[in-house]
């Protein structure tokens, strides 16, 4: 278990602070490069990190100085030595001559394994002792390379990326590093037991031969200001020579600096024990490199660091390791074993325990475990932005949904009910459930099915919340029999193509409802056309003289201009309808009620926040602005958005409608108490008959809460705290129970909200080597947000005096823009997308290498038509039935084996728990590179 | 001299058609690649371009067939065998060993060289005899590899690139080409005279040695049913051999066709006499691969193919071509030369002759030998849509600046003056002056000018006009000075730094007065607040009884609404001000002025028509829709992001402004002809007197005219007929006087439209090789559209009943759209951005890497300085000076030497005349890669 904070310094190229002592565990020690996540968790020791300078002599033959031109991690970072600044990270790129070059320079030259230097003048004298050198060039050549190298050391501040306290062990005797190099803000972005390679390399005019030499000390040592960081040098590789056509040695330095930061030949490099080893792990990197043909590639174009690095665990790793990694693997905690399992092998909590109440008594337990860090994991200033993003979210939905429910029940229910149960629900579902990052709601097809079941009521005259009650009643126990039998393994069969059908569908009744309601505001405050009749409106008092004496008073104030044109009138004047009330008149006239500039300004307030909440959202990814701040400014967008239109609202002061937030606790329908009495004026029989609604109700309530369980639990969220589907169904039919006998709306997890709200609780590591992408680590699961958001949720029934001025355009603005990123995320689309583009211009997806165009077309289709056909059912009045045809999405997609082979769905979808027998085992294994390129698009 | 339309087939990619005879003629070759757009203009015949395809065995051993799995033009595209599909063109990767592979094989196979064959059937046996084979499987391999193969062909009809009637010329009997060949869209891609190479390979059970073998056949002939589309092939490589590890042939086999994609490899076999010289090919081919370390880069990705390719020119070309080349470029057309001139050897239009008008005549006898193509080189749709965004702009600017002017001279002058002066001086313009892609308007500095002269006038109690004829008099004669004394000369002194510094001043009057002028709509139709008093407007009668007759005529029928409100009222009613005026009453009340709604109405117009232009220019870039439908959105972004405005406007029908065009045809000033008399009221010594304020006008001219043709005349925007500047300030003098005489605004060319009107006039080439992209091929240069504007300028005072329907709004926002264009387009904004980016996102501009970005900044917070101070200097009472502050940005750049190297300027500026030579020659050779690396930010 992780504590809260640690893992920011789990980035995923996965450097481990080694001790000095284990460098050389070789063993298990692994060529597999910083980017593997992996090897992280199976624990095996690696090699420490290396940064590799080449310092180039320059200057020859009047000011000869060495200088750092180029520096290595994971990518190149070349001085460019004109402007005095490092260029930006890129992939290497060598010319083949250069590396030849240096093949036979090496061959010829000094190779010294293992040196025990401990020093960098003793390093020198070796170096140079050895050569056949006459003494008087020696020593010119001794004196040379001592000289103090010039490096580039930007002293901008940064943050340590590693715990600057850390300690490094040393056990030997280090040069005092220079000031520059302790002050080096590179220093903390390297991790603790880094260790430097260095390449001295250049023309020196009194040499006859080229000089080379590649050294591995036995201990690391700090050679003085040769590097710019004080780290301990482990390789040091010294390439002269007379002068040479282009800038021959200057290309080998870069050569052997790139060998040095392959890690395969890295890993080669420093278990050789021969000149002969050395120059079989050149060969070996020479049969892997990748080639560009000269007539196609402009070898002075820089290549951007990929978005993820090549996988070598498989290719480029020894036999023997392997075999290690693999039993490292089985030893891997439970959680960690979810995200390597293989496609839909069950993971634990999906098992059938075969007993009554099996997998919820499982769920219960597994959860307990994580219960205490579900609190502790909170503490991170990400959370607050969460809180606050969710809260605003969940009490515009509660509003809109309490609006909508009111109206369908004919006030039955209404905001506050709304309110109350979310802030009831939301907070008992926080503290008791499996997944505490769903975030509940009264959903879309819930509102349809509470819609039609008080139709039904009314056409039978009965009393609506008793009758309500005993379908609750019925629901709780339909549910309780689905967790009793472990119903919720059935999950299984909801694929990609049920879970996205779904997904879209919520997407798109949120968009629907966004632009819905903004039209509605153009009708509740029309626009105003030459013809129509919005001047007149005038303020006529009761009789003649009855309040004339009160009018007479505010005369010679400040209403000359209405008094003005006040001629020939008696009893009436052209104040506001406002004031008129006020002064007690009755506004008279068409022109009255209407609000002007209302409308468009509500548009623009609408279009403001959702074009705002999308530009702040990819403002992450764009030059401006240091990083941080791009950061703020996207976790906040919406709650930015938010204030940014409610500002642009006060400052024009306008009336546009605002949230209202209900200022009285007592029930919406007069005359009744919290308690719903189970009979009412019901004869007793119709609490059997609610049965049959309650049958639909449940299968609706089980698909809804389900799959949005599903799409969280997805492997590319990377929850390791594990779901508990059980454990959430027995919750809501809990609750169910509660907010019907409360007369509250009834509540499932949404899936759009809580997308948003796993999404507002990423955690990325932070990229440190230079041109390092940052990855996604994981969310940030705990139940503290979702109870600080529904707690606070409840404390709004009486934050009335704040909450009003957030103008409702606004909200529905943010409303759209969660619809529609909501919508944008799910790989559907991005099939939609491709029928719009020509095949030539379509994107590079790994799923078009492998599926024909018009296999996939065709998937997309008739996953168009099955959205249709929902959308319509939930729009007509065979909605009762929509549980029913939302069930037959799974349906769907079995029928899909008879029309699509395995393979194909295997690309398009994912395999039901059957099919995973019927294609070959290797068939299976794109499927997670598959997700990968997903992500990139 | 080129034809209209023939243009198109000039690709900078410059395939020549080389008919069949011409095929060999060496000397005069170069392996230069596809991708030189010199070669064309150098008249330099070339080799054919080569169609590679690889036919790989697959099936082994039950069901043995060839299938095409690869082809290359100059990118590579892969089947993907599942898909079933092309896979987008990308870099081709190659693997060091399968290189080295196919070395081996090659050394040790078979080269046949000028070989015979004049059929497949005799190619195949030529190249199984010379094998060490049995007769049995001779037979064998022979069946085989006349076996049909598989090709996989894209049916979807596709325009043709190149004339698909043009013969081909074929001296040789071929095979009859399959149908679907015939049918291969491909073929219509390719150019006349292109030939194909075919690679074989694959793994044979029953070889039990590899067999390699490259052919270059004598007479190239279509080879049956081989490649997929029927072109003669040149080259046919077969490479077989016994099952080995990985998939060695299929990769050997790319390795062969990337060889031969590579115009140096290809130039080199085609000319090869020997296996020696084939083999030395092969090694100068990997002297110049570029290498990619295996550990930082997935060999599995693909690179998507280059902007542009390198250039192959100086490095990689034989040293006696050079040669050929460089005679070839002596023999080049001037209009050529300009293009590849040195770094400002000043062009053959700014040379002194140091004869009197010595430049306007040269400047006549220049344009006069391309008056007759200036109009037929206007055939060509994309001319249709210049012209109507390029009208629109104008009428637009005419309106805008004719409102301005009014304003400022107090009707004086007004919009029709302005409409008729921009019709006359700009059809003129077109028709005589030295570059008619400019379009003539009254620009912003003019108008402060006109806004001081008509002040100071009134300020001594003048006769405005007659004045005003006066200074246009001695404007015309000052310029007529210049132009006799060639002073446009000088203009070579405006670098870079000058004219960036006044386009960006222009564009930002362009966006203050969009958005001023939107502002100011909020103060002429008022946003009602609740307080305000908008509701009061009663509609009152004369007198009482006097029109009570017609009144209560209309009672009965539809107003019924508003009567019902008419309790106790005798003579005023509540109908609306413009029925009220027409039912004889007066309204009367603070809110009968006030239109609500159209404030933010017209905001969201002006937003709508500026985002939808921005968003639908940039449509060309999407990956939706096909290319045509995406170049014809982009190139008329501008027309219809009017037409949706105009849409929303009727569909809404609101009383918004709209664009009013005078109906009747009179100066503007009651009471005056349309002949200004030279003295009016004055007295004669103010004629006198107009000498000063026109010296600074003259200053104001010369710049604002002269630094527009500049720009214009960019190197960059491949202008070839050349610039008229001498013939261009001629024609401004001579406007000068005739529209002082007749009373209208003075005009010069103008920036912001002439650069639209340019950009709108871009001919790019067709890409017709997969994965290559469009080039910039230059400018319609035409007199044509620029005439049809102005006349359809002229005939606009008459088309009121047509325009009425645009509102104002939507205008202004297609100003601000292209005030933001043409800011965003010149460099100094990209130095502008780059003080907001923290130095590691900085993309990798040249720039960077040659000044430190400390210079950079200076550089750029100078130039904001200087913008500032003539933003305030245009906006003060000082304002008259502001044509000196405007030549004192010269001296200013001037200046500027004392603070920057010529190092620096010249990669943040360009060089003056005299700096030319204060930097050693190769200093100067960067300027055009970092021109290239600009346009690609």
């Amino acid at each position: 278990m992780k504590l809260p904070g640690q893992e920011e310094f789990e980035t995923s190229s996965g450097r481990e602070s080694v001790p000095a002592g284990e460098l050389n565990s070789s063993p298990g020690s692994s060529p597999d490069g910083p980017s593997d996540t992996d090897s992280r968790e199976l624990g095996v020791s690696k090699d420490p990190l290396l940064f590799i300078q080449l310092n180039e002599l320059l200057g020859w033959p009047q000011a000869l100085e060495w200088r750092e031109t180029g520096r290595w991690v994971l990518f190149e970072e070349k001085l460019e030595v004109g402007a005095g600044r490092w260029s930006a990270p890129h992939v290497p790129i060598l010319a083949l001559p250069s590396l030849q070059k240096l093949r036979s320079l090496l061959a010829e030259g000094l190779v010294l394994l293992d040196c025990p230097a401990q020093s960098f003048l003793e390093l020198v004298e070796q170096v140079t002792r050895v050569e056949p050198l006459s003494p008087e060039l020696r020593g010119q050549l001794q004196a040379l390379l001592l000289q103090k190298p010039q490096h580039h050391i930007r002293t901008t501040g940064t943050r340590p990326c590693w715990e600057s306290t850390h300690p490094r062990k040393v056990s030997y005797d280090e040069e005092a590093p220079l000031k520059e190099q302790r002050q080096n803000p590179l220093r903390w972005k390297l991790p603790p037991g880094a260790e430097a390679g260095t390449v001295l390399a250049g023309e020196l005019g009194f040499l006859t031969q080229p000089l080379g030499a590649f050294v591995r000390l036995r201990d690391p040592v700090v050679l003085g200001p040769l590097t710019e960081v004080p780290l301990p040098s482990r390789f040091f590789c010294l390439l002269l020579g007379p002068p040479m056509q282009g800038r021959g040695y200057h290309e080998m330095g870069r050569a052997v600096a790139v060998l040095l930061s392959d890690p395969q030949f890295q890993w080669s490099a420093r278990r050789a024990s021969n000149l002969h080893d050395l120059l079989a792990a050149l060969d070996a990197f020479l049969e892997e490199v990748t080639v560009l043909p000269p007539g196609r590639w402009d070898p002075t174009s820089r290549i951007s660091p990929p978005k993820c690095l090549p996988s070598q665990k498989h290719k480029r790793l020894p036999s023997q390791l392997r075999e290690v990694q693999g039993l490292a693997a089985q030893r891997g905690t439970p959680a960690e074993d979810r995200h390597r399992r293989e496609p839909h092998a069950p993971s634990p909590e999906l098992q059938r325990t075969g007993r009554l109440f099996g997998g919820l008594v499982q769920d219960v337990r597994r959860k307990a475990s994580w219960y205490p860090s579900d609190f502790v994991d909170a503490l991170h200033p990400q959370c607050f932005s969460a809180v606050l993003y969710i809260y605003l979210a969940t009490i515009t939905n509660a509003i809109t949904f309490g609006g909508l429910l009111g109206d369908a029940t004919d006030g039955a229910q209404g905001v506050l009910e709304s309110f109350l149960g979310t802030a009831v629900a939301g907070t008992a579902f926080c503290l008791m459930a499996g997944q505490p990052l769903t975030i509940l709601s009264s959903t879309g097809p819930m509102l349809v099915f509470e819609r039609l079941l008080f139709s039904f009521s009314r056409d039978y005259r009965l009393d609506y919340l008793p009758f309500r009650l005993w379908v609750g009643i019925w629901v709780a126990t339909f549910c309780l029999v689905l967790v009793a039998t472990e119903a919720s393994v059935l999950v299984r069969y909801f694929t990609r193509f049920t879970e996205e059908g779904f997904c879209a569908l919520i997407s798109l009744i949120f968009i629907y409802d966004a632009v819905g309601k903004m039209l509605n505001l153009t009708h509740a405050y029309p626009i105003q056309r030459p013809g129509s009749l919005a001047y007149g409106c005038l303020c006529q008092y009761p009789g003649p003289g009855e309040n004339e004496s009160q009018w007479t008073r505010t005369r010679p104030k400040d209403k000359d201009d209405i008094l003005s044109t006040d001629l020939g009138l008696i009893n009436a004047s052209l104040l506001p309808p406002l004031e008129c009330t006020q002064q007690g008149g009755h506004p008279r006239g068409p022109g009255c009620h209407s609000v002007p500039d209302i409308a468009f300004f509500s548009l623009l307030l609408f279009l403001t926040s959702f074009l705002c909440a999308t530009a702040l959202k990819h403002v992450k990814t764009s030059r401006f602005f240091p990083s941080m701040v791009r950061k703020v400014l996207s976790d906040f967008s919406s709650v930015l958005a938010i204030l940014l239109g409610c500002g642009l609202d006060a400052f024009l002061g306008l009336a546009t409608p605002k949230l209202m937030v209900p200022r009285e606790f007592k029930p919406t329908l007069p005359g009744r108490g919290w308690l719903v009495l189970p009979f009412g004026a019901n004869p007793w029989w119709w609490s059997v008959v609610a049965a049959l609604p309650a049958l639909l109700l449940s299968i609706l309530i089980f698909m809804d809460q389900q799959i949005t369980a599903v799409i969280l639990n997805r492997m590319e969220y990377r929850l390791r705290k594990g779901a508990g589907f059980h454990l959430d169904l027995f919750c809501v039919a809990v609750l169910m129970l509660l907010t019907s006998t409360l007369g509250l709306p009834w509540y499932v997890s949404a899936t759009v909200i809580s997308l948003a709200h796993m999404d507002s609780l990423r955690r990325e590591s932070r990229a440190c080597a230079p041109g390092e992408t940052p990855s996604f680590l994981g969310i940030r699961e705990q139940r503290l947000t979702g109870l600080v958001v529904f707690i606070l949720t409840g404390v709004s029934i009486f934050l009335a005096p704040v909450l009003k001025f957030i103008p409702m355009p606004v909200l529905y603005g943010i409303f759209l823009y969660m619809g529609v990123a909501a919508l944008s995320s799910i790989q559907f689309m991005k099939r939609v997308y491709l029928l719009l583009m020509p095949a030539k211009h379509q994107p590079d997806l790994l799923l078009l290498r492998h599926v024909p165009l018009s296999r996939v077309h065709l998937f997309t289709v008739i996953q168009l038509a099955c959205l249709g056909a929902l959308w319509i059912a939930k729009s007509t009045p065979a909605a009762i039935i929509f549980p029913l045809m939302l069930l037959g999405l799974v349906g769907v997609r079995k029928a899909l084996e008879w029309v699509f082979s395995p393979h194909e769905l295997l690309w398009l979808d994912e395999l039901m728990p059957q099919e995973d027998r019927s294609i070959p085992e290797k068939g299976l294994e794109p499927e997670h590179s598959f997700r990968g390129s997903d992500n990139e698009m």
